[in-house]
């Protein structure tokens, strides 16, 4: 195969080089366009991401500054060092998880470094044989210690940063070299400088477009519920009417929206923890009940655990169309659609921060479509049937009513939410011909604990039936 | 009140204090006892938490005294800032998770070094007023950036933390007012003692009862499958008994197991990220599937979502014992206890990592249950029935088919991982009889791949229905 270098070859080589070298170019550009344009959705889904990212930069930038132009500490990378790295470390995405790191940074090094002088001080004394073998055995101590703290869950979920901290502020300062008035000094000025880095972002992350956890979290449950309701007021028709010809893509898309719900636990519970770290914002005060927020959440995921078997009956390739399913049709599709009208109105009523009251009628229409359902299938109509046709409406029918179980559960929690949380208890949007009196909006929150049963009743809408009533003997 | 300081008030304030500082001890004293009980039972739930905090205690202990007595550095506490804090930062739980925080480290230290020079190279070049200017831009550009990439999913799954240091690197040695000899001393600096601390980790993590996180994942995987099926196992029985009488307690302690798999989609992805960084130990190779258990997990998951319809069937106080529900009891219970037994085979199978032949013939009778149940319901033996009682158990019955798909494709999704992953193909404990030649086990892993539904034929159980060789045309 070697046949010599020739010049053909060598130009050869060189069009092979230039052109694997174009093609090398263009994928290239490819996959900066792919990126480009990845990049572009990622900014475009959820713009905060962009300024986030901007406020961080922003607050290194100035944090650098300040300590390069410090006059303060003569040896600078030291000092630097601690703020810029406070500042990469504590800036999360969200006021309150910057907060709940600067907060644990601050106080673990406070409790660490006078931990840590006290144990420097009684090695001190034990001789210099001594010395080193007793500062191993604290660094070893609290180390062993801390680390196992961190599993505790609660620990976890709102001073694991801060342990990190403890343990490293312990072991440096213990095991440094210093003599005592070193060390104050050391650690005066790392306290200082993680003041200076933990305020540029604290500060920064409140004062330019902030981004809450806590209403973060309230959006997304609002809009979780939301999808929930989407999904139901659509199934119905959906089901009724696709049983026999396959729409499955356009079904499909109109389905997935719950699935976020299913596997939100985890970012939920996050979103808590960091909203108790904030201070009021907005329309929350300081100790708004966000653990309310996470009982709704779990609330919600169980309905949407019933909403994903319902779901695998629209994609199902079942036989319908029985004279059992005509029959129950109109009642399964009201169960269907009051429910999810019921979700949307608790949904709003929490994006609003209103009492929900107009919801309570969706869920009395739907329980009584629920009934209506069970008389149906009761009146013993029903001969000579093939069970085998009958099977899937039937289940649809359970699956339903068990639904309509949930949003009532669901009610409930919202209700509690909205009188601790003291949510207004006025709804215009809904009956603004109503036109309640201002006394209903200064009413105190402890009326409201007790009144929005009454309410609901006083606004309620026309097109509740007489059934809605029932729900006051059940509140008094 | 005040009736002045009299010996007999003084006597009484202390024996008042007294008795609230005894009050407060023994608060104190069953506050303590609370907390070592819990902590007894944080150790004893997996031991394995106790030896990773001695670990560290020790990894933090060796570094520190490393650095005490290493002549190399004339400035104690710069280096011994790095070593601590790189052990007390990268040390996690799991070798995977360590390896891959210790190399994100290393890594972007070098990078974030070599380009934080030349930041410096070419700010140095524009002159006393340009140089900060300069060096600000590249630092606000740098650590935009960074943060925004770090938004994007794959990369924060992977590489979250080495952006971090990034971004500290580069902002740190670029602002810095060295020299670029210095810069270059710092940077060796940094690196080598990021090096000690790395290593130490990375050693004490893998020589010293190692945690791996593949190995976990394995695990958790094989776990909550036989938790689904152990809840299938026993489902059937519970159901037909209880519907009736009261046993709720009993009931919702034994269906308690499943529901782990419901929310364990977090765990499962972060594991997967981990596995990936360690090398081959123990059963697993280097490059072992690991994204296969995650579909195998997302499976699982769907299949437990039918599961928490069931089990609302077992709570639920609808009226029960009807003509159709005694003559589908049986088939409903085959369905059940069959697909539960194929599950736990499955979960035997990922355990011991053999190939889950005797899992397809459980698999074949649960859908020659779900025939049976279907033709029952079609012979057209229902005249005058009340369907109102016959909802609950034609419900249970339809989800249990749907039941029985999600075993299947959890059997294939099962398959799959075995035939990739290379699991033995002999299962000795199932059919010890049979003595599969030495062959087997010595088949490449491509015949493998082919060969697994041909192996489930020969190693039938002699319990196996007829219907089960349909598997055998599926699969050629």
């Amino acid at each position: 195969m070697e046949v010599g270098y020739g010049s053909g070859e060598k130009t050869g080589f060189f069009t092979q080089g230039r052109r694997s070298l174009q093609a090398l170019a263009v994928q290239f550009i490819v996959k900066m366009v792919d990126l480009a344009s990845s990049i572009k959705k990622l900014g475009q889904d959820d713009p905060r991401r962009v300024i986030h990212s901007l406020k961080v930069g922003l607050a290194i930038t100035l944090v650098s500054i300040i300590c390069y132009y410090q006059p303060l500490y003569s040896n600078f990378d030291e000092t630097a060092i601690w703020a810029i790295m406070t500042v990469v470390v504590v800036f999360e995405f969200s006021v309150g998880a910057t907060l709940g790191k600067g907060l644990n940074r601050g106080l673990a090094t406070l409790l660490a470094g006078g931990l840590s002088i006290g144990a420097h001080h009684v090695a001190n004394l034990s001789g210099n044989i001594g010395e080193p073998i007793l500062l191993g055995f604290f660094v070893f101590l609290q180390a062993t210690i801390s680390t196992f703290l961190r599993f505790f869950p609660e620990i976890k979920a709102r001073y694991d940063y801060g342990l990190l901290i403890f343990i490293l502020t312990f072991a440096m300062i213990s095991v440094s070299g210093f003599r005592d008035d070193e060390i104050l000094e050391l650690a005066y000025r790392r306290l200082s400088t993680i003041c200076i880095g933990g305020a540029a972002c604290v500060i920064i992350s409140i004062m330019i477009f902030p981004v809450w956890a806590g209403e973060d979290l309230h959006n997304l449950i609002a809009l979780n519920i939301e999808k929930l309701g989407n999904f139901l007021e659509g199934f119905g028709d959906k089901y009724f009417s696709t049983t026999g010809d396959e729409e499955g893509n356009d079904g499909n898309k109109f389905s997935e929206g719950y699935k976020s719900s299913l596997n939100s636990k985890t970012s939920e519970g996050s979103l808590a923890n960091f909203a108790a770290w904030e201070p009021g914002h907005g329309r929350f005060p300081f100790r708004h009940p966000w653990k309310l927020y996470l009982r709704v959440g779990t609330l919600a995921r169980e309905c949407a655990y019933r909403i994903e078997a319902l779901n695998g009956y629209l994609n199902a390739d079942f036989q319908e169309s029985s004279d059992v399913s005509t029959v129950i049709q109109e009642a399964c599709t009201k169960m269907s659609v009051e429910s999810g009208k019921a979700l949307k109105e608790l949904a709003l009523a929490i994006k609003t921060m209103v009492q929900p009251s107009s919801a309570d009628s969706h869920i009395e229409n739907a329980k009584s479509a629920a009934k209506n359902m069970k008389s149906l299938l009761k009146s013993g109509i029903w001969e000579d049937i093939d069970l085998l046709k009958v099977i899937p409406g039937i289940a649809v029918g359970a699956i339903l009513v068990d639904v309509v179980t949930c949003t009532e559960k669901i009610a409930e929690s919202i209700h509690e939410l909205a009188s601790k949380g003291q949510f207004k208890s006025v709804e215009p949007p809904v009956s603004p011909e109503n036109l309640p009196s201002e006394q209903n909006q200064s009413a105190t929150s402890a009326q409201m604990v007790n009144s929005h049963h009454v309410i609901t009743v006083s606004e309620s809408t026309p097109a509740a039936p007489p059934g809605e009533s029932s729900s006051v003997p059940k509140a008094s």
